[in-house]
């Protein structure tokens, strides 16, 4: 299923997995690109040792790398770390985007932009992004509030006058072939999918968690601040988490304001990290999107890529049905 | 483009307009119908005059009516009223709808059952709905939080196995004919659409307010419970109402219970429905959802289907290539 993006990348699918932060590392990438897509390490919060780990890790596959840019602000020097080993992309989400923009473009990686609004997508395009992904409030993890449904056509519109040879990518629910197929039919040339590789052989999580993804419906998310607060992690205050509604996440969301009081926040967050550690879903968490509703199985990595591509190619009929196609 | 809804309900094309409040008199619910799609007029918070007029001037087109369940149930006799009229479908949304959707099914009026989550559907197929509305947070009007990007595969999958034969729409950000095969492709049967239809030229509403839907971008939406605290209507407290960030929303947005305080609330009251009434749209609200930033034109409502119609056939390749098309 060939896409601008998939020509851009010089990939064979048009999907990317996302650099989930802790979960995403360098075998997930590898099997990802192995398997036809873009597979993407999660550079998270910036630890070097476990960023050349994971490098390592994926060995000789093409690979990308992204970044909560304004954390990487405050470790700038993991932006270069990253750049040498030639990654096929950078993705940058959340922050001031500028000057690292510009240092991923001089060395001829791709810039990755991830947009939550219109406005956002404006600074992308002002930066000089190569592609923009769109990111729906859906997605697990850290995002704002828009919908993938509406944010990816209105993006293709916007970028067809403003930067018609940026490329678009949809994240945010997709979970399935039916999600990919859906994406291309709103305008995107390819997808972005965290969760459902986040329940892959490959990932870098506790069984513990996994098994409570697998068990998740897609109303047992919410978005939160609750666990930024509990690990001590400044989030910009418009952005936040996607979860599992765990017992330890509804008992405090919506009494973020108690939880952040010293004295409390100092016994819950060390509830909260031995609960991780022990793989405690319940006094912990797990970062998920909605469509953890669409999840019937732990899978390696590139059965999972390819199953979406089977099914959203027999959903479109033929692969070059897909609006966006290139020809074979 | 024939579907098991066209068929269920004796259309030409899978469109259903959404019954909004105020907004969704019998003149937009026949153009829409007579388009080939099956329109339905808002039972809102319940005025029989008002439904009278609004029946009588559908005239003899074949429509659909929807209702706003919780508040049905303060004046049920209005349900007698609107099957007085035979409509297609009745639509019920938010509320307790067992024993309205007996009375409704004993008269051969198609029960449609609009639900936000996975557990709504399942009240929903309990009680027998020929058709579930799966509707999304970016929606315009009341709803609740989960998108639609995943609710539709997730209750797809659902009915598949818990009652194959009640048919699927999705509702909410669809906005033009890339949104209907989108959501053919995510398992739905056809779309259910609100703002694009608002901005029509047969919907009730005042030129102002429909300018300032046509100004909008997507990003220029918010869910918020203000415009209903304002109004004095006691919607649940899960519900919120998606509208246009005007000056007013966003001065109480955040602040409700200030704004709930009763000196403020009786001065703010008047103030919104005078500004309303003026069509000073910054000092009131307009419902409206993230496809505000797909809209460009105000049109009559069956060329906006038509439109939506040859887009979406394009995208698809021909007609049959929809997901869960009928032969034709």
């Amino acid at each position: 299923m060939q896409t601008r993006l998939t020509q851009m990348l010089g990939i064979e699918h048009p999907i990317l997995s996302a650099p989930m932060a802790f979960a995403a590392g360098g075998k997930l990438a590898a099997a990802v690109s192995g398997a036809g897509g873009l597979g993407m390490i999660g550079g998270g919060y910036g630890d070097p040792s476990w960023l050349e780990q994971e490098f390592a890790d994926a060995g000789s596959a093409r690979v990308g790398c992204g970044f909560i840019t304004w954390s990487l602000a405050q470790k700038p020097q993991l932006l270069e770390l990253v750049l040498a080993h030639a990654p096929v992309g950078v993705m940058l989400s959340f922050g001031n985007l500028t000057s690292f923009a510009r240092q991923i473009k001089a060395t001829g990686t791709r810039l990755i932009c991830q947009v939550q609004t219109l406005e956002l997508a404006r600074e992308a395009v002002a930066a000089g992004a190569d592609v923009i992904v769109a990111q729906g409030a859906e997605a697990g993890g850290h995002g704002a509030v828009r919908a993938t449904f509406t944010l990816v056509p209105e993006l293709a519109d916007y970028l067809s006058v403003a930067a018609p040879d940026t490329v678009l990518v949809a994240a945010g629910g997709i979970g399935d072939g039916r999600g990919l197929a859906a994406a291309l039919m709103l305008g995107a040339d390819g997808v972005l999918i965290g969760t459902r590789f986040l329940a892959s052989t490959e990932a870098l999580i506790a069984q513990s968690l996994q098994a409570a993804v697998l068990a998740a419906d897609g109303d047992s998310t919410i978005r939160t601040r609750v666990v930024d607060i509990a690990r001590r992690i400044e989030w910009p205050e418009a952005i936040t988490g996607r979860v599992l509604k765990t017992r330890f996440t509804m008992d405090w969301h919506g009494r973020e304001a108690k939880l952040s009081e010293p004295a409390i926040l100092k016994h819950e967050e060390i509830r909260y990290r031995n609960a991780l550690n022990a793989g405690d879903v319940d006094n912990a968490s797990v970062f998920a999107g909605e469509a953890v509703g669409l999840i019937r199985d732990i899978a390696p990595a590139g059965d999972i890529l390819h199953r979406i591509v089977r099914q959203a190619e027999d959903l479109l009929g033929r692969p070059a049905n897909a609006p966006n196609s290139l020809p074979a």
